[in-house]
């Protein structure tokens, strides 16, 4: 495999899989006063973004990657919002 | 502009700059408690890769999103680092 492309790979492997153990760490504790509200907003809609930028494209790993990473963000939305009182 | 470069640099900006509001609250607050190291140090060499796989093909949009996300999440692990305890 071209150089390129192993790293290609390697960046989408790793800042996909980076959000499950933010998720996890925020499931378990509960602990949501650090993490930015904005950030998450931002971001998750960035990633739907992403995603609809691969399907236009029919560019399927990055619809794949981004499909995964959208569920981890948005989860990790969903718990700032719900365990922030 | 076609709909989806729109897409994709709507996208980068998002993902990019949605990281500014976490390292400003990060660096207000020093609330680490909640972040993730796992994440960071996983999402950091991430985007590091990312930023040689826009090195490789000359892809300059590749390499100045994630140059300046490089930065915030660096100086976000930086952070986690220096005030977990």
């Amino acid at each position: 495999m071209p150089i390129d492309n192993l790293l290609g790979y390697g960046a989408a492997f790793l800042t996909t899989v980076s959000f499950v153990p933010q998720a996890w760490l925020t499931f378990r504790t509960r602990d949501v006063s650090g993490i930015s509200l904005s950030m998450y907003c931002a971001f998750t809609l960035g990633i739907a973004l992403w995603l609809l930028y691969g399907l236009a494209l029919g560019a399927w790993p990055i619809v794949v990657a981004n499909a995964i990473t959208l569920m981890l963000a948005l989860g990790i939305l969903v718990m700032k919002l719900r365990f922030r009182n």
